[in-house]
């Protein structure tokens, strides 16, 4: 059976500062610059989920790609959109929100969802912060 | 002199919360739905500000429209990014931040340097909060 | 109080067919070329709606900008979204479904309920057939 | 030589109803939801095609990207834009159009002209069917 | 019979120079700033023209935008695209290649055609020389 | 410690043509086409530069985004942005500027600087030439 692979995106807006408190003001600030911002800041993200698998001939579909939008709203995007990342998210508690960590607690948070889909592999979770900046993470064996 | 329009465009990621302090929780959250989460969520907006003038045959332009982009980026944009709209933003204490607010108070800081330049007036801010929300202001005599 | 200019914009996929029944098929090829296909072809149709008002200082909105889209989404997309714009859709019932005719018929499917809200008008559709071709309707009095 | 990936964009305009014959109207519901609607509907379908392959100095291209792009419109293109791709098409008969069967047909439709150009092969086809929903085929070795 | 404005776009990719040549080397400098750079720079452009028009009931359409889209690549994008604004258009002779001045120059190379297309006039042109920064036209009776 | 891809863009508009003067004219006008118009033309290019790299726990970040953005615009942006490729850029002096060939010299500017990067490796880059058209080189390795 061919192999095909889907993505889904969903946007969310959410406020967060990256901060680590383990660490000086001064040095946060010449870390996070003005990540660092004492009030936070937001942004209104895009985030994608793609998932590979075969495509069988009955139904000539991975999985449906509307299935695979409702999973990504109730598992992440209700919990994200016009929320703090840093106070309102229990699944995010003790993380600096960065997009790179944001990209890892979202895969950890499908991957057991998506995987179990009958011969589907969750492949990559790409972020867009901005229109400028994006990162993208595809699971701890890549 | 034929009259024409230019636009500018910049970005800006900033946090708020709409909450009016004069109305009880209660109202609060009937008005403003999710947008009155406690702890904030953010955007990343695109900011346009439009000016109409004649184009002299000497320059074959309204203004410079990197001009037009360093005074937005030096009046607003500065400002904006990366903070958060109710706590960092002196010019807009008071303000419940809904994007029609934001967009007269852009206004207002705006045209008194824009409608200065020779034969120019300040035509429209275009404030988008989102891929699927924005607002116009086209000013008080509108 | 000051006026600002509120868009919301959604996307539904459908399909239809131009093809005046009144006319000869030779005509109808003529008149709407490719468009006139026996079997019908689709877009990914963008629309916004646009609302004008003034902006009280208790809310600091014209409309919710949320509610405007629950109403977009309740009164159109639901009926156009995934649908054959000829075939399944009653308020369109004996219009030549261009973008011209569907701009002026959900203009007058939201005109009354927009309409309504305390010191709002509806201000204008806009309707995006593709990335190259869009349509405004500004209703009857424009 | 070094190696380098080119990539060309085409947009198409077609209506299509996902349905397998072979399984009762029932689990054609259950399966294909809002798309296996009886008339059918339609998308703005954007494609892109990439090709790999050495970049000789004598011209500094894998292949010419204006090239690339007239064999799309030529093979695919021309096939699909403004057609019902259950009906009108017949390198698509038999075959369910979801966007992964869609992405299949156009890789076997390209690929022996595309790698029969000196050097190169064909990498991928990515196809949108909307700004959220997109599928990519990287052919049958992959 | 209700009026609606139809809108098409088309991409030209061109470069050009800003420089007046009745100024000297360092009022050109003050002016036009990296604009003026000797050897020129480009852009990828984008092109929108604005028809209006009643909507007669036999057609349902203001123009075939088909149609509209022909016109413009006949009349504007054959001349402009992949070439160099100041030396290779006769139609800009003589004048500083500013967006502005595109926009003017566009304007009435188009009217006069689809001026005289019937009950319709035309509206607006809006070009869009990069992501940030557009300007309009809508005629010198505006 | 998990891998995660950064990426950051930016825009540049330039002019260029598509040359090799070791060719005959007719030579040059059958490879390059309206390329090789001789006054040039031109193009806002998106540019995109990718780096892999570890997260380590103390910041959350490969590198920082900004600091990514301030290297590209610093090391590239700043020799192309308003410029004519064949003529004002060093690093590019005696290669025929196709989307290829900038993006092998533009990883060949940046590698040396980013992967020196603490456990980073620059991954890839990729040059819109408009939203057609595109390019991506993955280094000499791939």
């Amino acid at each position: 059976m061919p192999v095909v692979e889907i993505t889904h995106r969903e946007e969310f807006a959410a406020s967060h500062r990256l901060h680590n408190p383990a660490l000086s003001d001064e040095e946060n600030r010449r870390i996070f610059g003005i990540c660092n911002n004492l009030h936070g800041h937001g942004h209104s993200y895009e985030l994608e989920v793609s998932v590979r698998g075969p495509v069988p001939g009955r139904t000539g579909m991975v999985m449906n790609l509307l299935e695979l939008g409702r999973i990504l709203r109730e598992r992440v995007i209700a919990d994200l959109d016009h929320k703090n990342l840093d106070l309102d998210v229990p699944w995010l508690a003790g993380r600096i929100t960065t997009a790179e960590n944001l990209a890892i607690a979202i895969w950890e948070r499908l991957e057991p969802v998506l995987g179990a889909h009958e011969g589907c592999r969750m492949h990559r979770i790409r972020l867009y912060e901005s229109t400028k900046n994006r990162v993208e993470y595809c699971g701890p064996a890549s």
